[in-house]
């Protein structure tokens, strides 16, 4: 008997129209083991998941799972489905963080195409969708959008008509929600005396450390999010590619850069939202992580609770401290990794 | 004073005899944790091992752990008393996973010598024993033959009465125990719509996708099942060895190939039973492993459920839709890692 | 705006004043998660942290976490506050494990300076701190001394008066608790029938077995216990350093050491108390750790248990049956990575 092709091909792009809805495969039940190696891979120290004790009285129901830990699950499952295929990962936006995941709950994915448009080319296109995450009660914990250049499975396949969804620059600050009440904080155990009202737009934060990722490191943290892109871990079939080498998962450097920010950024540690993102360089095994920060935006989420809206920036073996970013012609600076729009909850002055 | 030997020797051939029972030590309690770590470093999808859920709406009493997974463990237990002086795993025949492990359970491993065998050369013998693991209630998870090529103490020991056991080359379908009831099963969900019936004896299926294994993963991996195999560890002894670096458990190459199998064989992610095994040429880190099935029989063992034996056939950095496996000689092709035959249980259609 | 400086720049020498309080942050809630991570990374085999079952029938409420692994999450907290500006971690002494640490329990760290000295060269400076782990119920689970050096911020600041503590040469036998009552122990299941009485002061044990140690593996592990020096992560930073390279963080040492150590010391896995340890030359990623231990002491601590006050040597790349240590010049011999002085309970005879 014939071989056969029972393997999952991927979408290409002709494969994607509006209002395609996607369910993905494979929820994932996450737990304390989840939070173990999430922490040991990335060097998280943000106090609300690190101690349950402490999260408790922040208004917690118990140790979180990191918001963007839960990001990387929800994103994993999409792949097999959008991006396996892709060329690109061209950017993020509409993120919204809505609802904490605990251990034991278990994430399901499900996505709809909300635009499409090929390029002219006519060998790729552009696909966005918006991906949304749920609970085991089938609340959204979490929603996004994000786009992705995709391979035409021929090229000489009609193009359809061009859509293109209106995205918000940031998701407003008066929109954010899943924040904890935080009415008790010890800045003592935190790990910095820092509250809202100490950081101001425009300012700029040198997270100082760096962090050197291994071939291991980032290949076991994909698939701990089940994230299955080929090119992470097919040394043999990337030799071939147009770096010749793996491929680091993105999500890995935005969990590194943020666990960085830590130093600076001690009592900001609960991602609410995602603006926008683009991994600006690829990032390989050796290369080490630095980061720094510019506050964007302010918001007054309640009496206790700011928002602080961030540019996160990594950059790749060099001082953080220059603070490289765009040349004056609007182009990325050599070394930069990543450019990362986001909220993140703060407690107040109290 | 003198130094003292109170470290484990292990066995030389001549310390076994037919009938011999061995408790090995240091029963192993297996918890969330454990899920999460085989999950990250095996790339593991299938979804009643992913998904609470899932498991439960399935028949299972709750999210339990990998039989595959159960098996290292089980198996790591009796390395110390069993293949310390071992100079070759030779087979593995009539395993039977009858249990599911959950998490909390701690199991223990118990082995019978049932066969002997002196090589002509007089320095080397073979050993058979049948190894058992019991969860913390007494009750059998698993049973599994092996059968390894021991060093002798002392050459010239007398050679004892040749034993061979009989062995079945493959568990019956009709004896199949263990598996779920299936009630339930969503196929968007588990990731494939092939059931039971899609798949034919003879069928053979490209798992397409490659992992590469570091250093870091496996030593990480063969720990975790509490292995400890000097082998797989020690750089410096390795350097003066046959092979001159250290040699990557087989256990971590049978789970990588069985997570690669999810691309084609979703639905089959309950390992029932171990038919044979063979690991055909050693893998060591760097090397890209890529897997393809053969369908050897099929079994109904339930108005909703149904037994698949497969072959599973891990290669080393090629393509695994060439199917390499023997040539006309009989001789295994080049690259040909493992030839692992099982039985995996899959939802029929409904 | 600015960029401004919201990191943390630790302490150099004239910040620490006798009798000053350090309140470390982050406390963290260790889990079962943590535990099978410890187990994967150190390869731990003693029974008690690895079957709940065995571990409560020998008197613990349930699996523990091991004291070493408390040791190293408490001991990380004081790292940002204690050590980041330190030229060298001189020495331990004093070190008791008081309490069982469980999964669920969340340990925070105070640190009190107990002694000051500068150095002749004007340039840097001794710090002794007694640094104290308590639970979530504010019980003290460990108290430790340790003494770094620590570079001062301006070389021509006045020196403080000189306090060096008196400090016990070894924890006093009859002073250790926190050990379990052992009343059952399965010499079967723990690996080993040398009890108490098996072991002779002036014995020394060869541990045979070897790890090699990646650098993922030690980055991994240190993150685990949110130990934040930077000597351990930044290879980009540390190029040019004295080494070129990563240093492996001390205590990834000490573990894989006394996992070593189960070869010969099976049922000694329980530590009591650190006496005194020395980082005698740096581990780096791809060395591998032998060790080997002498009985330098014992203690009766009931009916049923005891103690044995070893010293625990590990060696780099060499056989550790040779037991190298000091020569004749008092002078550690090449290759000795590790002089750790620790007491540990086993089981009497019964």
């Amino acid at each position: 008997m014939a071989s056969t092709s029972k393997s999952n091909p991927g979408h290409f792009f002709e494969d994607f129209s509006l209002g395609m809805p996607l369910n993905h495969a494979t929820p994932q039940t996450l737990t304390e083991g989840d939070i173990a190696l999430y922490r040991a891979l990335t060097g998280g120290r943000f106090v609300q998941y690190s101690s349950a004790e402490f999260a408790k009285g922040a208004g917690y129901p118990g140790l979180p799972i990191d918001p963007l830990h839960a990001f990387h699950v929800v994103f994993g499952k999409s792949v097999p489905d959008v991006s396996l295929n892709a060329v690109a990962n061209l950017g993020y936006a509409d993120g919204r963080m809505s609802l904490p995941v605990m251990p034991g709950d278990t994430l399901r994915t499900v996505s709809e195409v909300i635009g499409v448009k090929e390029n002219s080319n006519g060998k790729t296109g552009v696909v966005w969708v918006r991906t949304n995450g749920f609970n085991q009660r089938d609340e959204e914990v979490m929603s996004f959008v994000r786009w992705v250049m995709v391979n035409k499975r021929d090229a000489s396949s009609a193009a359809p008509e061009t859509v293109i969804p209106e995205l918000p620059k940031a998701v407003p600050g008066a929109e954010l929600t899943g924040f904890a009440g935080m009415d008790s904080w010890d800045a003592t155990l935190s790990g910095s005396e820092y509250m809202f009202e100490d950081y101001a737009v425009g300012e700029k934060i040198n997270h100082v450390d760096g962090m050197t990722v291994e071939e291991a490191e980032h290949q076991i943290a994909t698939r701990l999010y089940q994230n299955t892109a080929k090119v992470h871990f097919d040394a043999h079939g990337q030799k071939d590619s147009r770096f010749g080498k793996r491929l680091i998962y993105g999500g890995v450097v935005i969990s590194i850069a943020r666990s960085l920010s830590f130093n600076g950024l001690a009592n900001a540690g609960h991602m609410l939202a995602i603006n926008a993102g683009s991994h600006v360089s690829p990032l390989f095994a050796g290369d080490t992580i630095y980061a720094w920060s510019e506050v964007l935006e302010t918001a007054e989420l309640s009496d206790k609770v700011g928002a602080l809206r961030l540019r996160l920036v990594a950059v790749k073996d060099q001082d953080p401290g220059a603070f490289a970013y765009k040349g004056e012609d609007g182009k990325y600076a050599g070394g930069v990794l990543l450019d990362f729009d986001y909220w993140t909850a703060i407690p107040r002055k109290r």
